[in-house]
């Protein structure tokens, strides 16, 4: 492991970035074939924050949050903090200070494989945050990890530049390369479902929508009208 | 295990569901004895739901939704859709279409032992769910499980037609052939509770109103003015 | 193990306490030198509440709430209710019954290390309660503890008296004997903090502002224009 | 809940328990249709232990083992005694007394979703046992629950009766009316397996003895040399 | 939280210690009134260790074992090391070498709230650990806590100078205060226990042996022939 | 996701790998930076088992193990299997048929971010396995993944052609480029250790032998002959 701190990265295109947010993560991780998508343990701090940008990322030690410092500075506007751990860790490595900073910086929000504290003013300042854990507990300063290297967190590696999307459904990863392609296999899903959901309102079935019936038959599913005595 | 969907189930009588329902989870659970409460990892999706009805069951493997769809057509107005696994998982099995498909029927609400997406649509449509976890995890649709026959859901055994009560504590579950004597023990709890509560919001102690001085005396608890030096 | 209750305990003075709560947990926990926090599973039950208080503790066997009930007398205004438990437990051991009694006698807040019940009342009532779960399930009461005797709760041990501290970044408790100078300190810190934060929110760098950069550089930190190759 | 003792209870078949167990877990899941099997945190108390037998089912509240006392009476040879918790637990509920009395009526294992302790005498005495947890927390008798009535362990409802298959890969259960038709299944699933060892060990890849290479040409599988640019 | 170290410190009279391991775990918790056991998540490293001795104690913060290295100057032969975090965590705080530096001053194991290292060489060296994990994951030596100060471990406080035993039922702590006492009420326990076991052997049941049939009858349990029909 | 297959992978040289493993876990990841260690939650099938090898990725969804069918093909003397999954997942995804291929090909061992089967049988074949659960639970063969490209596996990303060593402490993977200064900076540890390991079992404290008294005084360390009274 080398303590280095990347200066340039290259960063997905704002306006595939943009569209990827627009879809959400449920589209979004249907769109990239269900991958990319961080463990369900991460969770927003506060209930409607969104986000979507391109990752700045921190390789940090548990219970030491001196590479978030580090890596205030090379964030851009647009870009979303990624913070992965060399192990598992619930403290409260980020709080109302470093997202005040972030902020002034037109970071879109974070997500740490980790806890943070200070939730009712992350809430209030309106920065949204995807963590581990709420926790009070505080963290040294004394190990040095890495900035904007490929780093895991919540079981997903990131790499600089990669496109985090976040909302109430979790957090997930799109590779630069394959932006363009999942904006647009997400945008057309999408589409489709929005006319699905007016006939499923309807009262149409999936069943028949889906044309599921003959698969369903052919599987072997058997309709009975009482359960059988054993 | 046979892979069926069985269309005739008895369902618990509407009138007893309904007042069960006004009683809440933790009267009811103790009205029967405390038993029929589901694990408290399931928690509601959006806080304020509330669900009372009866049982349809689907019996899926982890990760694959195809029997959700396939229950959904015998579902009735005033079921509750409850949802079991053959294994643990937190995918997001469950969606706004689907919960679009069963709003459309009627349903009350869903119980499920694995994870749902579209958290925030949810909220928005107001349709009430429990679930282990909320995640954009995406399934498949290619293994039988069958629908209407006995399902284990957060460690309680439900039959279709049982009475499924949720709120913010959790989820009970009576079986049909209890219901009517839950709920007339449930009511005289709610009765008594009320009186207690006023009196307790006087200040007057539960030790006494409940008599428990003496029982504690005879068991052995010992009153004394400062903790004895070790 | 001996089942007494306590009924002279020696409570932190008001002033300290009261100073305390207005610092905040995580400003607490740092000014007593990141001890004393309980472990984050121990989460509010609803959303804001905060409490600061001298506890009365009570030790209990999980699934039996019959100490918490003779801890209500021995509970004054300005207390804070302790409970631990001697093994891992969810129960709901707490509901708004008890939470009605608390609150007649000025209880601010229980910290529990188990579950509770009513969770949508004790919203309503605002009595504010951090737990490990919500949980209809009810309890017995069949067999004794203690109460005013030190407990384990959330991983530390609370003697009657301390202060206890609980908001949405968790709960810290205080040892009587060092409240004075926790006080102090964090004080110290909270006027430090408000300075920084404006300066950071102008854009000035905390890797400027808390002169990091030397320190950084003698650890051994590189800064590279692009990811070496492998 | 009725706390009810029943009598008698219809078993499966001596000879069919036999060969269901001579299987093992893994081949009796499979042959279920990949149903019926526990959650994998139920473990066996010491390495090699093997059971095969008929449930005696114990409805249980936690930390309460006055119901497994209970159980002792309705036990015949060749039966594996199943308990269930009305909430999650692992106090130690069983010991090496309650062992001794078991493998005195010819019981052949204990499959308990809670605790157990005394795991060395355990082990010494060769009784196999699978648990939640090991711990020397013992319990009090002073609640009910019932006994022979079907009960959830590990997330499986087990009806009594039943065939209960224990190994090292985890706890199967068998329903009575579906003995037959898994040892028929299973029996034939090892006959095919063995050749199929055979031929592994020879080299010959799995991919072409399952003949798999074309369904996964069809699915969309593709051959590269290298890993493709991003 | 100071950060000291304490010299002088009382411990256990050895006589109680070697009487109350001779017990074992099991045996002394219940004569304790069934407090003082660690949670069941700390577990012996390897199978058949056991340790009775007088608690030195460490607290540390979570990936820092520079406190332990500090404590072991403090330990003599009969003392049992413990060491709680601050924090949850299971870094591999300690290895063989510390365990080499503990066997050379006659301390008879280790109990510590974290991960441990060199699991294969502690086996082989014969030295005796009660860890949350193993771990390879080293740790730093930066921050001080505090040496023989009481500590939270496993959810128990311990107080220097207190007993500890630990076996393969867990870890159980008894305070210097009571220790003569479970002496007493524990070796009266075991003999009790010789008897019962010869008789449950022989197949007499615990139903009659410890007279429960009349409490049970009283408490309301029926026996049935049959399941009843819902 | 590209469901792909990469035949030509850069193995690590052997020589190297051979080295790192005569290390061992421990000492790796220290040489490492204590970076690159997978969690601990991933455990030996059976103890005794150690693997050092060139990592073959699997990249699977939950309960589906048709691409290790297709990994096996792509596998070479010295290889060690490596399988991540797409979302937590606890069944039983590897069982003895495939470790008999493995072995057929002079496959060292397995990683598996999921459950496996046979547990008996695996440690009977001697084929060492990491995993993070034994479950009987089978799994289909339905869905596309990808072998050979980057994987997450226990919270680390895997490139394909790493060195992945595995014992009793864990699992660690050390990058092809990273792999020679390890092997030297391990191997010069190793060397120090073994005369450190000989002064501290003479008695010479690690206090005195890694000079730590005066950086402690400095950081505030102070000895006390009491503790202090409150």
């Amino acid at each position: 492991m080398k303590t280095i701190v990347v200066r340039n990265i290259k960063r997905t295109d704002a306006e595939l970035v943009k569209r990827l947010g627009a879809l959400g993560v449920a589209t979004v991780h249907e769109a990239y074939g269900r991958y990319g998508l961080m463990k369900p343990y991460l969770r927003p701090v506060w209930q409607g924050g969104e986000a979507a940008g391109t990752a700045v990322t921190v390789l940090a030690h548990p219970g030491d949050n001196w590479m978030i410092h580090v890596a205030v500075e090379q964030c851009q506007p647009g870009d979303v903090l990624v913070v992965g751990c060399s192990a598992d860790n619930t403290d409260g490595m980020f709080g109302d200070l470093l997202a005040t900073s972030l902020m002034a910086r037109g970071v879109r929000g974070l997500v740490i494989d980790a806890g943070v504290r200070d939730a009712k003013s992350l809430r209030e300042m309106g920065f949204p945050v995807w963590s581990k854990a709420i926790s009070a507990k505080g963290t040294v300063k004394s190990t040095l990890g890495a900035v904007n290297v490929p780093v895991v967190c919540g079981g997903v590696n990131v790499e600089p530049g990669d496109v985090v999307i976040a909302d109430e459904d979790g957090v997930v990863v799109i590779p630069k390369a394959d932006a363009a392609e999942v904006v647009a296999k997400g945008e057309k899903r999408l589409a489709d479902e929005a006319g699905k959901r007016e006939k499923l309102a309807a009262g149409i079935l999936g069943l028949d929508m889906y044309n599921m019936r003959e698969p369903l038959k052919k599987a072997g599913l058997v309709y009975v009208d009482e359960l059988p005595e054993d």
